[in-house]
């Protein structure tokens, strides 16, 4: 098995993707938000790109609810933001989501030429690694904003780890950096508070997402997206 | 002996520096460069804020050299840029060099409380860490344009890390977190090239300048501020 790290959406496009598993990996906050919601109950959720298509999904279909975040704060007129704090039980059991978030949909958009793609995080780190039986593997960071962000690489890591510990891989350069990243860091939420991203959720009171999110195995559901939408 | 490490040039306002030892940062390429500069020969470094100060010292004093840059490369006008590479033994021995930098001059006008300033990197970690013997040790890293570097964490980390194998210190959590950090990224240079610092610096084709700034305890000089210039 072949493991390669892709630092950030934008790199994608660079990879034969045909017959691969991949990973979309976005940990502040859309994919450990999605997985939550899964573990929480949530039934499907649709990813999209655009604001206004999800108002449209919501026009012909009364039941679903919108979640999402433009520049990490709730859209107006959506149902829930982008914390993984309010995917709670009794917000999500159920029900069909329709969410938006500016790095982790673009992420899967630019990934569908994958035979198979799974939602990761280093919630679900272990729970990843156990699905994957492909001879090339993809482990897609998001990034933000087209820029490399060490919370996703540090994921990658985690995942590729999981899978040194069970499986004969061979990695590609970027996933040593990251399986050592992974491993060099312990303290990973105090970490992820000095760079930008984990700053701006500081200032915008989402501080408790980031310990949140830093944790590891803690969930054993992994998301995948089929024919538009995601499901367990 | 206490360790703090700042991890950006805007917040060393929140310390009281009074009677500490300071350590000034910028990896990439500032204190690098300076360091690099004074083990080929250079006399002094008279660091400034404003491109016409430069200017204007020159105008006094002919036989300085004038070196800096805005945003990565060489000031129109100046002799030299901020790559280490042009810092020859040719090009700077027995000279007096003024230069200034986006972050690095910055870093040390933010300094000045401090007892004495030294100028740090991964090239000299070693040779700073056996300076140091003071109560209070900062280890003040620039940033990049107010954000977190973790290059100039890195070398903090390495810095501490040289104190922990000879003295009785006691490290803050920042100092804590960079020592990990230190310790857990093996490699370098392929690491920093991942973030959007390292990212421009090739963009701008100084890619070797980062693997060179990446070497660790291969100058045993440490420059320091007095008066309004840098010496050895």
């Amino acid at each position: 098995m072949e493991i390669h790290v892709i630092e950030k959406a934008e790199k994608i496009s660079n990879y034969d993707l045909q017959g691969s598993q991949l990973v979309a990996i976005d940990v502040l906050r859309a994919t450990s938000t999605m997985v939550t919601a899964f573990k929480n109950g949530a039934l499907k959720i649709i990813p999209v790109m655009k604001t206004q298509q999800a108002f449209n999904i919501k026009k012909s279909n009364s039941q679903v609810i919108l979640g999402g975040e433009r520049g990490g704060v709730k859209i107006s007129g959506f149902h829930l933001g982008n914390s993984p704090a309010e995917y709670t039980p009794e917000n999500v059991y159920g029900k069909t989501i329709v969410m938006t978030t500016t790095n982790g949909t673009r992420l899967i958009q630019n990934s569908l030429a994958a035979e198979s793609i799974y939602i990761g995080c280093l919630l679900n780190a272990k729970a990843v690694a156990e699905k994957l039986n492909k001879t090339r593997v993809f482990l897609a960071c998001a990034g933000t904003r087209g820029y490399f962000s060490p919370e996703d690489f540090m994921a990658a890591g985690a995942i590729a780890w999981h899978l040194i510990q069970s499986k004969n891989v061979a990695l590609n350069e970027k996933a040593k950096r990251a399986v050592e990243f992974f491993k060099g860091v312990k303290n990973r939420a105090e970490f992820l508070k000095l760079f930008p991203h984990g700053n701006l959720l500081i200032q915008r009171g989402f501080e408790k997402d980031i310990s949140y999110c830093c944790q590891l195995d803690t969930i054993p559901v992994v998301p995948r997206y089929y024919c538009g939408s995601l499901y367990v």
